[in-house]
C-alpha cells in the first residue's frame, strides 16, 4: 500500500531497522546545535517566548478547564494555561479514531510517525527551551537529550514496530496438499490489530525522550495515544501532542489518535484514568512506587514501568586514577543526577584501589572523588551547564536531609551548597553532596534517591563490593552498574553479577563516555529484568506486546 | 559459534522462519503415518505398551513420592508410577543449569531445541498412543495433533526465538565521531538473559500441542523449564520431559534445564508453584477461572494464559447449504468437542437463512444439523474416530446437566447418547448434544462449555446475530468466530467485529477445513486480544517477552 509519507522516509526507516540490528553508532537526527541553522537558538527562544502568558491552543473534545503552568526550575514564570479535557471524551474520540489507522496498515503507520518525528526534528530548539525551563536541564543537554536523542528513541521504537509488523504478511493462499484430489487452497488475510488506548506518563525530568518511545510505539502499532505528562512538564509534550495531531490531520486520518490530558498537582487524574477499561497499554515513568501502583492496579492493561533504582559502582583497581575521577565526578554531576543511569552508591573494599602508581586508600578516594567534583564545578559558568537546575523543590529537601543523615551516621565527603545561576538568579542550582556512608547503614545507602547525592561506602573486600552491588541490584533495581577494575577475575564477577541482577555493565570508563548516556539504536535503556523496570527501551518486547495479529480464512477462488 | 545441532538443523530453522513470514502452508514433520514405517503404528504400541504397570524413569533431583497414571479415557489400565519432586529441587536445579545455557547462546540453544524434536518425531507413534489413552483422542488425531502438529507448533516457537535472538548482535564496536579529535570507540557485548524458571501447565485435552510451543519458547531463550502436566494427563509429558533431558545431557549440558513436577488431582502443587519469586514465566491452558488464578496471583512471573471461550457461529447465508451443514456437523463433532477452538454458540436469525435453493427457516437449520450430525455418525467405526472419547467424567456430567437445561429452557434438536466402541468396551463416548436455546436465556448460551454441546440460538436479525456474537466474544472471549454469509455487506461487518473482538474468523467453510484445525507455521492460536487468551501462539511476543538483553560496554582496544 503505498503512501506519500512512507515513501518519503523508507530509506529513514529501513537505516533505522539496520541500525537497530547492527546496534554501532547511529544519529539520524544531529545533535550540533549548528545544523539547525545560525539563529536556530534564538529563534527556538522566541517561538517558546510566545507562549507565555498565553492559552495553548490544542483542538480537543470534553474541555473542562484550564491547567496553568507556574514556574521554571531556573525561576522564570511561564503562566501558560492548557485546556484540561474530560478524560472520557479524550477516550471516546480515541476509539473512534482506531478503525482507519488500523486500516491504513504498518507501512502508513510508519511513514506518518516518521513525519511526525522530521517535525519536531524541525522544532528541536523550541522544544529544547520548554525542556529547559520545565526539568531543569541546562539548555544544551535540553537540545541534545530532548530533542534529537528523544526523537532518536521514538524513531528506533517506530523502526522495530515496523519492523515486526512487516513480518505479518497481509494475505497469503495456503494450499495443503490432499493426495490425489487437487489441493485445499485457503486465502487468509491477517491484520495487525491494536491493543486499544496507550495511555503514555511522561515524568518531570526527561519528559520527552521518556514519553516518545511509548508514544512511537503505540502508534505505529495502532493503537491511539493519551499523553498525560507530569503537571511541571506539560509544555514539551502539549508541543508535541499539536504537532503529531497537525501532522495526522493533513494525512488524513483523525487528529484524535494523540491527545494530551493535563491535570494540576492538587488533583492528578492518572490513576483514575489509568484503571479505564478502554486503557489497554500504560507506559509510565518515575519513581518506584508510582509505577508499581499501576502494574497492581490496572489489571485491565500491559503495564510498561520506567522505575527506579539504585545503579552502583564498585571501584577495585584503576590503569587511570585520574581518569576514572573525572569520569565519575562529571557522572554524578550532570544534570544534578536527576537521571535513572545515575549512579547512587560507590563501594570500594577497605583494601584499597590498585592502581600503576600505587593503592588507595577508601578514605583518600573519597577525598579525591570530592575533589574531582569540585575541580569539575569551579567555574560557575561551566558549573551550571554540567548541573543545570534542580527540577523539583523536593529533591532540595531530599539533599538537606541525607546530608543531616550523612553527618550522623557518616561523613560528608563534599558538602552541597546551592549555586548561583549567572543568568537565572531565581535558578533552584545545588552542587552534589557525596557521603560516606557505614556498610551497616543499609537503609541510608539501598534508597534510591533522585538528585545530586551520592555515597560511598566501605566494604571488607571487592568480592563483598560486588555481593552488596548484586543484593541491592536485585532487591532495589538498576539501570546501570559501573565497574573499576583491571583484573580479569573480577571483570568475570562482574559480567556475572550484570547477568544475574539484569543491569547494563559499564567497565572502566575514564573517557568521554558517562553511564548517564544511553545512545539510541544502539543501548537498550533498561532491561525489564529488575524491579528499576519491566520494560527495555526499545527491545522487541517494547513493540510486540502493543498489537495482536488477526486474521479471516476463506476458500479461495 | 559452530555447534554440531545447530549446523544439523540450520536449514530447518531457516525454512520455519521463512514458513512464519509467509504463512503458507509447511509442514516439517509428517502426517502420514505411513512415513514412520510399515509397522509404526505397532511399534508405538508396543513402546506405549511398556510402560504399563511400571516406574516411568526419570533422574531427578528431590524425589518425594510416586504419582500413578489411572485409567485412560478408552477404558484401558495403565497403572503408570512417575516419580514426585519436591518443586523447590527442581526449581534449584534449573536455576543451577541457566548460566551454562545462557552463555551457549542464541544458535546453539535453538540447535538443541530443534534436535529434541526431532528426536520426539522419532517417537511420534509411542506419544500418539499415550495421547489418545490420556486425552480420548482417536489415535489418528491424537498422531497428528500430539505429534507432527504439535512438533511443528514447537519448532515454530523455536524459529520465532531465534528469529528475534539473531537480530542482536554478540558485539560491536560503537564510535562516535567527536569533531576534529579521533572518535570515540566503545566495544559493546550483548547477552540474551532469560526471565528465570519458567513452569509449564499442560491441559488434559492436548498435552503435547498446548505445552511444546511454551516449553521450546522458553528453552531456546534461556529460560529453564518445569513441565507440570495436568493429572489426567502425564505420560506424554512424561515422554517428551525424559527425551529432551536426555538430549541436552548429550549435548553436553544439565539435564534440569527441562524437568517434570507431577502432582494428583487431590493434592494439586500448580498454584504453590505458580507463587514462588523464581518462577518468572508460565503458561497455562485450561478452563478460565483456572488461568485467570494464575493472572491474579502470580505476580512475579509473566503469564501466558490460553483459556477458554464461546466460539460463535453466524449462519445468514449460504451458497452451499449442505457443504455448510457438513462441516458444521464435523466441527461439532471433532473430539467430541474438546478443543478451545470448537464452536459453542451458532447465530440465525427468523429471517432464515438464504441459500440458492430459498430460504431456510431456523427450525428447519436446526433440524438439518442435527440430521447432518447423526448421518456423519451414523457408522459406529467412523463415529468413534471422529468423536474419540470423553477426557473427563465431568464432561458427562456437563452434557446431562445441559440437556435438562436444554428440555426446560428451549428444545433438544439432537439427543446426546453413549456410544459403544467396537474395540474399547469401556471407552467414554457419547455422541453430541444440539439445544435450541431462547434468545433471552443468555446464560446458557453464553457459558463456555467444554465438551460435545452446542447451542443454536434464534436473533431477529442477521445484525442482531453478529451483534450478540460480538458482545459474548469481547466479554467471554473466543478463539474462532465462524460466519456464513455471501452477502458483502455482512461480510464487512463480520471483519468489523472480529477486529473488535480480536477473534480469528472464518467464512464459509463449506469443504475440507474446519475451525477446529489450526495450522503450524500459517493460523494463529488464539489472538490475546480477547479474554480467551492472553497469548498468541506462536506471535512475536510469546517469544520476546521471554527474554532480555543484557550489555557490557567498555573502551575498546
Amino acid at each position: 500500500m503505498a503512501h506519500p509519507l512512507f515513501d518519503k522516509h523508507q530509506t529513514l526507516l529501513a537505516g533505522a531497522l539496520e541500525a537497530i540490528r547492527g546496534r554501532g553508532y547511529w544519529n539520524p537526527y544531529s545533535e550540533n546545535p549548528a545544523s539547525y541553522g545560525d539563529d536556530a537558538i534564538e529563534e527556538g527562544r522566541k517561538a517558546f517566548s510566545a507562549y507565555f502568558d498565553a492559552q495553548f491552543y490544542l483542538d480537543q473534545p470534553g474541555v473542562m478547564g484550564r491547567v496553568i503552568a507556574g514556574h521554571s526550575p531556573f525561576g522564570l514564570a511561564l503562566d501558560i494555561s492548557f485546556p484540561q479535557c474530560s478524560p472520557d471524551a479524550l477516550i471516546a474520540a480515541a476509539r473512534g479514531a482506531m478503525p482507519a489507522w488500523i486500516r491504513a496498515g504498518a507501512e502508513v503507520r510508519a511513514g506518518v510517525c516518521a513525519e511526525i518525528l522530521a517535525r519536531l526534528n524541525e522544532r528541536s530548539m523550541e522544544i529544547a527551551h520548554a525542556v529547559m525551563h520545565t526539568t531543569g536541564q541546562s539548555l544544551m543537554m535540553a537540545f541534545q537529550s530532548g530533542g534529537p536523542q528523544a526523537q532518536a528513541r521514538g524513531l528506533e521504537a517506530v523502526a522495530q514496530a515496523w519492523g515486526e509488523m512487516k513480518h505479518v504478511p497481509e494475505s497469503v493462499l495456503w494450499e495443503r496438499p490432499q493426495g490425489k484430489n487437487p489441493p485445499l487452497v485457503i486465502e487468509k488475510r491477517f491484520t495487525v490489530v491494536p491493543r486499544g488506548v496507550s495511555l503514555v506518563m511522561a515524568c518531570a525530568t526527561a519528559p520527552t525522550l521518556a514519553a516518545y518511545p511509548a508514544l512511537f510505539a503505540s502508534l505505529a502499532t495502532g493503537n491511539p495515544v493519551i499523553v498525560k505528562p507530569h503537571p511541571a512538564a506539560i509544555l514539551p509534550l502539549a508541543i508535541t501532542v499539536a504537532l503529531a495531531r497537525q501532522t495526522l490531520k493533513e494525512a488524513g486520518f483523525d487528529a484524535s489518535l494523540v491527545s494530551l490530558l493535563v491535570d494540576d498537582s492538587g488533583t492528578p487524574v492518572a490513576k483514575d484514568v489509568a484503571v479505564k477499561g478502554d486503557i489497554r497499554l500504560i507506559d509510565c515513568a518515575g519513581r518506584t512506587e508510582y509505577g508499581e501502583w499501576f502494574e497492581e492496579n490496572a489489571r485491565q492493561a500491559h503495564v510498561f514501568a520506567q522505575k527506579s533504582g539504585v545503579n552502583c559502582v564498585v571501584v577495585e583497581s584503576t590503569g587511570d586514577y585520574k581518569g576514572m575521577l573525572r569520569n565519575l565526578a562529571v557522572t554524578l554531576s550532570l544534570h544534578s543526577g536527576q537521571t535513572a543511569l545515575t549512579p547512587r552508591t560507590i563501594l570500594v573494599s577497605s583494601e584499597g584501589i590498585k592502581t600503576p602508581d600505587g593503592t588507595y586508600a577508601p578514605e583518600q578516594f573519597g577525598r579525591d572523588l570530592s575533589l574531582a567534583i569540585s575541580a569539575l564545578l569551579e567555574d560557575n559558568a561551566r558549573a551550571v551547564e554540567v548541573l543545570g537546575a534542580i527540577q523539583s523543590p523536593d529533591t532540595v529537601t531530599r539533599i538537606d536531609a541525607l546530608r543531616e543523615l550523612g553527618a550522623e551516621s557518616g561523613q560528608v565527603l563534599r558538602d552541597s551548597s546551592p549555586l548561583p545561576h549567572p543568568q537565572w538568579p531565581q535558578a533552584r542550582v545545588h552542587t552534589p553532596l557525596l557521603l560516606r556512608i557505614e556498610v551497616s547503614d543499609r537503609q541510608i545507602y539501598e534508597e534510591e534517591r533522585l538528585g545530586p547525592i551520592s555515597c560511598v561506602v566501605e566494604t571488607a573486600t571487592a568480592s563483598e563490593s560486588f555481593a552488596i552491588a548484586e543484593r541491592i541490584m536485585r532487591e532495589k533495581g538498576a539501570a546501570t552498574f559501573s565497574v573499576h577494575s583491571v583484573n580479569p577475575v573480577m571483570q568475570q564477577l562482574a559480567e556475572d553479577v550484570a547477568i544475574r541482577a539484569g543491569v547494563a555493565l559499564y567497565f572502566n570508563l575514564t573517557g568521554g563516555l558517562y553511564v548517564t548516556q544511553s545512545a539510541p539504536f544502539s543501548d537498550f535503556n533498561g532491561t525489564g529484568a529488575n524491579p528499576a523496570s519491566s520494560a527495555s527501551v526499545v527491545d522487541v518486547a517494547f513493540v510486540a506486546s502493543r498489537f495482536h495479529v488477526v486474521q479471516s480464512s476463506r476458500h479461495a477462488g
